[in-house]
């Protein structure tokens, strides 16, 4: 598919300024371009980049002033990042195969299930489970006993979702992932063994959720766990039992929410986060990656780091002083052995 | 289905304390009840919920003396935790569809498969593997040759587990859980490439082990790597060839233990925590979340945290002092301005 | 399969000190050794078990002098890891069932599938699909459309290849591992929602390979993801979207890497690291496990530790003094009050 800068500019609303006829195949990134390509800018520390790019148009903010000629036709927008994310719905390829429904699955006939639907090889749809209209379902697939899946959603290879959990309408959950599993509870007996806590609750995945590979969610011990309106989970994360996780929140690879955490909205987790559990954060909380969160943050939009969590600019700056510990220790040795020496010989110098 | 509150007393040894006749018909959490269902109370912390709860009955401590009045029926225990458990099994529905073997998997004939047994759809169990009574296999399941598997086990879609590894009786081994995958073994060579060491050893789980989603366990180099009787292992943990976990240790969500590290019995073992290869650890020891563990424990039942890992009141009171770190440093400071001075100027102050 | 001493001796080139004739049926840890078995000596804290083993033969530098008689043949090599993991080739056996194709597997016809490959039940070959020549193609994977996967090639059950990536030579990738799911990119809206970007990269995994079970790498956005030569990576790692990562870097288990950050060659990683994305690291760079890395490493071989990451010496003597915090408050507290004493009552001390 080639398109002309102008084509692409009317697509994302932005003003061309060069040869408007230019073709552009594909995307590229500022600091590796090729030729019939379009590329953005939108850091400044790219900036030197701008001037000598081998693509054929760049996307620019809407009053950047170039310092030096730039060769490639400008497209400039409101919103680079913005414009960008439009324009790879225009270049992005169908991530599945067609919409066919294999007959190498195996779909209970008292599974409900939708119109334009995809099933693929190998993959089992159990009793009373329900698929909305338009949902693909990639191959090896589980998707357990009274299971609901609304419309337009996208399950890799490998998901297993075990019995009775929900997931809303236009979700992503890639592959391997799974949902549902039991949450970690156990009741300690006196010889020291474990006694199981059945998990009776589910799992509910609301609308525009996109879930990573190999990441687990934890159906709740009673009632759910949840995970709001258009959530965004990384890789590899693990959300416990009875976990809320509120609309907009956005996780990092490989963090952990422990058991019955209410997390708000719109809050921001960085990579490796732990949020110990029956805690609550407030909306719009950002955790830097590898942060212990230990209790419950009431202050919105706040920023967080360290194990335990203290506010981010309190941690930068006594690991600034951490880093000079051995020097700062040093320093007090020498005032205790200046006041010794003051003391034992107290006439004052000259 | 539903029990009378005097039902539910004598499953679980209880006294009833108010209307025996209320009818009860799913558990709910003590900050969350519906009509109809059970809640229990342990945690005083609660304790408000308790004289406004809409629940029918209260699992309660013994000797609990309420100070308002509480319009459920309380069910008097001894240990409301193991009363809680116990219960949930009376509720818990079957996980597992029933127990048939799916003409879509494929089971090889020199397998020995036990009675009883169920194997999900597009399984396949390999040559002279052995499935004990009882136990139930998911879809998507491999079960490598020779692979020893015992009785009453639950194996959820999707788990790999390699050629000769073996799992106990009474096992249950979530959705997607590798066991028996390489160790982590290669030698370095003279141009900096690394030579694969074939992993010769197997993984041996013991009877009544619970192993979370997409957790991994890797089989010895040489000799087995050991999961001892009624350990419980969270989701997306990783144990490495050689590990030795001891008896009902439990560890959480996303830890991680080193190759050949032995962990004695009944540890607790937070999230995200790691444990260096090639070290012991002492029955009874406790790490708290993101806990880095870089040297033996010797001193049972004893409690640790930071990176490495020193004991807990230490990191504590230490970290309290290290959030004050600027301060410190500005009062060091201070001092040795005032020192200075006392020195330019030895007059003493009148 | 049972060998003399002598044959192992021709077989790693070394040279046979004792009995050439005793028979090695299998290898065994120096630490728990059995008859009948060959076991290695190379770090000298195991010496004393030398002189009480039960192994028919030992494996030891070529110079090294015993304290004391040992009952052992011993072969004397240059380089006991190399010739240790040249033997364990010897006595692996293989991981995969023989090498044909599953007629329960469904493998597109326009695929182009090399000679004397396996592939196994239930997995699934999308169209214009490479596999090359001796490949094994364990149960339940599924390799997407334009995938190009090199010769003798290992891919263990449940692994998912996401579309047009490409796979070197003689790589080994375990279960459940997932190659090319979307990288984590999303545009933050002005209603607090994000739009996906959508991923157009591939990821490049280049020959000599190792990937670990439920380890996760994504594809770059634009333009690949690339694994190196050489490179191998341990169980539960995250890679995300146009991360870089140089020959022959080693990275242990529930490490991840953050976006279009650039690895050089031959570095070491601890487990559970985290590395920031956009920023470089120089070859030979070694992280201790838990490391958090925050900015670019531009010195080559260099050590670190801590959150963020500092020189690894730095750390530990920091480290030091942190668990010592309380003691070295204390003594500041005194030298004020013996300052303030001393300002108070001015008089020298007789």
């Amino acid at each position: 598919m080639q398109l002309k800068a102008l084509q692409i500019a009317q697509l994302i609303k932005g003003t061309v300024d060069g040869d408007p006829n230019v073709l552009i195949s594909a995307p590229s990134k500022i600091d590796e371009t090729y030729p019939q390509t379009i590329t953005f800018f939108a850091n400044p520390k790219f900036e030197e980049h701008l001037y000598q790019t081998q693509a054929a148009a760049i996307i620019i903010p809407k009053d950047f002033e170039p310092k030096a000629p730039i060769t490639a036709t400008l497209i400039r927008v409101e919103d680079v990042y913005s414009a960008v994310a439009f324009l790879f719905d225009h270049f992005s390829r169908k991530a599945m195969p067609e919409m066919t429904i294999s007959p190498q699955s195996v779909i209970h006939p008292d599974a409900n299930i939708g119109k334009e639907i995809g099933v693929g090889h190998f993959s089992v749809i159990e009793k009373n489970a329900t698929i909305g209209n338009q949902t693909a379902i990639g191959t090896n697939v589980y998707i357990g006993e009274g299971v609901k899946i609304g419309k337009n959603v996208l399950i890799y290879s490998g998901v297993k979702i075990y019995h009775s959990c929900e997931i809303g309408d236009n979700c992503i959950i890639h592959a391997n992932a799974v949902i549902g599993s039991d949450g970690f509870g156990f009741a300690p007996q006196e010889d020291g063994t474990y006694k199981k806590i059945h998990q009776l609750g589910i799992v509910i995945v609301e609308d525009d959720v996109e879930i990573g590979a190999n990441t687990t969610i934890d159906r709740g011990t009673m009632g759910p766990t949840v995970i709001k309106k258009g959530v965004k989970l990384d890789n590899l994360i693990q959300i416990a039992h009875n976990v809320e996780v509120g609309e907009n929140t956005v996780i990092a690879a490989q963090s952990g929410i422990a058991g019955s955490a209410k997390l708000g909205k719109n809050i921001r987790i960085g990579g490796q986060v732990a949020i110990v559990g029956h805690i609550s954060i407030a909306d719009g909380t950002q955790f830097q990656g590898k942060t212990g969160v230990g209790s419950s943050i009431t202050k919105e939009n706040s920023a967080w780091w360290g194990i335990p969590a203290i506010p981010y600019m309190e941690y930068m700056r006594a690991y600034i002083k951490f880093k000079d510990l051995p020097n700062i220790e040093s320093r007090l040795r020498l005032l205790e052995k200046k006041l010794e020496e003051a003391n034992n010989n107290p006439e004052p110098k000259i």
